[in-house]
């Protein structure tokens, strides 16, 4: 337990004396007692839906339940590693409640890895099982032939999709049936201890494993109802990938609400709006790509679209244009901040409600909403600072600071790294890396990550805003725009544009564009037409823009 | 910080290494957050209405910070009581966070308890400031007249009210100016630090003090949204008492939603209709005796009553007759069960919904509703079991065990009782004192406090039961079954009733409506008429009433 006797705190005295922690009145925080209550408490409800399957939270629970044990009997316990590299598939969900039951740490991997770096994480995390669809064996075969030390491979076998090998031991299934459905089990002995790793995905460098604990993985299972507004039993469909901070935490928030998930291995637009409609889905998650592919849906898609379903996007700054388009299709959009070192949403744009709000013209509504908005219920403390003093910034819309976050909600620090754990917490607060205005309303706005802002003749140009700029250009399909270095103003904006397809437009047309939307001083000095280069994951490769905005530099 | 360093659980090894608690990752969980967060995210709601009073959330904040700071000039801080004896209004609502803020433990007495009983609390709490409302000066007056150490009296002067006499060195207004809105603060330095102190107020002996602390308080806030489905920004009508169990908790669930507290004096059926209709209230609890008030509403007084007021009784198991009413009128019923020991809410009698439940006839409803129901989200463990051998009973709704409970909101212990802490928490769980059957589907239904159980020929029979039976005849206005002593069958049934103004019936009637409802050993075998002998809260003082029974045994 944590605390105990003697940690008295100030005072002492009666209310300190013979009134200590016991069995009776206290219990770790743990998300695993939500699984256990949905079981308990609604046994026939529909936990998981996957195409033909469809199971209750008392079934499920046994599933999970089988996993920890089958897991406890090759070795698995406290202070181990379970690797998954899963789809969002029942399995994966399983795998948020039986691997931690036994003590164990979830190392939930995302799927768009390339092997090198997959191979990394398996040996960085020590993994000792790793479970693994079928469907990605093309990126685990190889990142298995490289390890020194293979953990146990145990193949997740999804009959909706064909392709791919078995690599393991043996399929899932096959593992589950070695386990007991009713395996005894208690929770951890302190809230403290590590439930999952995640691993974010830099730009540059080998990635960071960023540790969770049970403390917060309850609390931020709670926030996310409360940050959302989330009533009992939604419907959710997982257009969000549960390899994203073990799915934003919201596998153990489903529990808490004994919720149904709607599984959906690919974001397409087709099946997204068909689930949507078969399975009455209230609620989804997403990047705001996956809401810019929502809005490519056809007006037949569209009909019957159950009204007010809630999206909650997060990731990236949603462009206002694709929250407006998902607000005309009938959408409520909230749009969340936060990042892998929060569990997820850490800042929510609560929207003001009541008749002023409400009546506000789309568009302007999708620019407040736009912003990152103020905390969630249960991170402790925000402020956007001074980086150096850690001084807050006036909250007048227009000064530059860094986002700094407090609370239970913060990881634990990143794993095997003491270094990169003590420089992201120095002076006391977990500092983001991202530069935002702080509004009078107590909104935050994202302007851009540090090392993307760009500072010209001493102005500082936030890329973050010129992008949203050109991304308002009907011909842009994608938009980065980075420093240059300049000889007169020591730097400049650089723009690098994907065009939609059948377009042409050149290089003044862009100019003048951001002309008429920008300060003179943020308007790109050169534009670069081409695709984007970009990591596994879908981000654009920004640090390799940077090379090629030097090296056009020194051609001129 | 609980814990800290050096408190790592088993398994060790790298996931607790370098990843200790630090300013940034770890807070102590309190409410008190919850009104921090309120006045910086939702400045302007509108926190408290008070007849023509009417606060925002920053207003109320300041206040919570005047208070505080006055507190902390007159020496108030860790380890340190505040009473407050309030009615519903905005000084005791601020209390909850004013109190706390200083370090010190807000002690709400039940305004209804006599002089002398409201003595020995201020004694035995070493109330060190007492808040006191004018009106209820007739009961504090006498109360510090008896005794030895007066703590400073602050009088609580309530324009709404007439009456009463002031008492103090001066009056709370006077005492908030003396305080900084800005008054800078930090929460508990432990988690596990008290916030509370609340008395119940038994049927024999001395009341004793339930202790609260910070973490209990602000899951049981958290727990409250969870059960009951409460969205953000509810409208709260204050019919229950603030200082039972804290208005379990909800004034730290209203800062938590930023919600709107409306204040109310008095359990009168035209106020709470007319501050529902015109303050739009969205939520309101209150015990069974006031569903049975407002119950008797003119058609008048529920013309125009919004749709789908949301109403959670508790405190004592509701007649379903009153339920059915409630739903009759358009509330949406809520059941809850708990106890002073349990912050409020234990357990919750949730609504499966879907279309069989929803279609059921309003009465079979109302019994359904009727139940205790299965635990509450923040509650970690909850069983009916055998009191010796704390074996769980079958979940068969038939075989009668003890309710017992466990987890972070069971209090940390009675205040300078260590022996009765240690006798409530024996076996490591807490023992309600309610025996219950289990129902197949996991609701507890209480069929009576464990001294109040009736043994009549070896069988068992729940004076609970045959009250809820007699409470059906029209005539009952109240009624009480309690143990006499039986030559023949060791104890059977006696039966203490007041009947309805100008209605007559005599012993036979009820016994042979008894006979029609109840198995042939249950129904009384002696009927007293008269009016009941009761506490000054309202309990029926069923003690009285064995004495009674045992001197009626005597005469046959």
């Amino acid at each position: 337990m944590a605390g105990g006797k003697g940690m008295a705190s100030h005072g002492g005295g009666p209310y300190e004396t013979g009134l200590d922690r016991n069995a009776a009145n206290y219990a770790p925080l743990t998300p695993l007692t939500f699984i256990e209550r949905a079981a308990s408490v609604f046994p026939d409800r529909t936990a998981i839906v996957h195409g033909a399957i469809r199971r209750s939270w008392s079934e499920t629970y046994a599933r999970c339940r089988r996993l920890a044990s089958a897991l406890t009997k090759v070795g698995i316990g406290p202070g181990d590693t379970v690797a998954v590299m899963g789809a969002n598939t029942p399995e994966t969900f399983e795998a948020h409640f039986g691997v931690p039951i036994t003590g164990a740490v979830l190392n939930a991997i995302n799927v768009r890895l390339d092997p090198a770096t997959v191979a990394f994480i398996l040996a960085h995390c020590e993994a000792k099982v790793l479970l693994t669809d079928r469907e990605l064996s093309r990126t685990i075969a190889p990142a298995l032939a490289s390890l020194e030390r293979r953990p146990l491979v145990i193949d997740i076998v999804d009959d909706s999709v064909e392709g791919g090998e078995l690599l393991g031991a043996m399929d899932y299934e096959a593992f589950l049936a070695t386990g007991d459905p009713h395996f005894p089990w208690r929770g951890p002995a302190d809230e403290w201890q590590a439930i999952a790793l995640n691993y974010t995905s830099g730009t540059t460098g080998h990635p960071k494993g960023v540790v969770y604990h049970h403390r917060g993985a309850y609390l931020t299972a709670v926030s996310n109802v409360l940050m959302w507004d989330m009533p009992a039993n939604p419907i959710f469909l997982w257009t969000l990938p549960m390899f994203h901070c073990n799915g934003w935490c919201f596998p153990w928030t489903l529990a808490l609400l004994a919720g149904t998930s709607v599984c959906l291995r690919a974001v397409r637009v087709e099946p997204i709006f068909d689930l949507i409609k078969a399975e009455k889905v209230t609620h989804l998650c997403g990047a705001p790509i996956v809401l810019g592919t929502m809005g490519k849906a056809s007006v037949e898609l569209t009909e019957g679209l159950p009204p007010g379903v809630k999206v909650l996007t997060g990731g990236a700054p949603p462009p206002p244009s694709v929250i407006e388009r998902m607000e005309q299709m009938g959408f409520e959009v909230t749009h969340g901040y936060g990042l892998t070192e929060s569990y997820g949403p850490a800042l929510v744009c609560t929207w003001p409600g009541g008749d002023d709000s409400d009546d506000m013209p789309l568009a302007e509504r999708a620019r407040l909403k736009a912003r990152q908005g103020t905390r969630v219920p249960m991170l402790d403390e925000m402020m956007v600072a001074d980086p150096e003093t850690l001084r807050p910034v006036a909250r007048d819309g227009e000064t530059l600071g860094e986002v700094f976050l407090r609370g239970n909600t913060v990881m634990k620090g990143y794993f095997k790294n003491p270094t990169g754990t003590e420089e992201c917490f120095a002076g006391g607060w977990f500092h983001t890396g991202d530069l935002a205005v702080w509004h009078p309303d107590g909104c935050v706005e994202i302007k851009d990550r540090s090392k993307d802002v760009i500072i010209s003749g001493g102005e500082k140009i936030s890329s973050l805003e010129v992008e949203s700029v050109l991304y308002r250009h009907p011909a842009v399909l994608e938009a980065a725009v980075v420093a240059r270095p300049d000889p007169k103003w020591g730097e400049s904006a650089c723009a690098f544009i994907a065009l939609e397809a059948d377009v042409e437009i050149d290089e003044r047309d862009v100019i003048s564009f951001c002309r008429r939307h920008l300060a003179h001083y943020k308007v790109p000095k050169s534009i670069v037409f081409g695709p984007l280069p970009k990591t596994p994951t879908g981000k654009i490769l920004k640090n390799v823009l940077r090379q090629r905005a030097k090296a056009l530099a020194l051609l001129v």
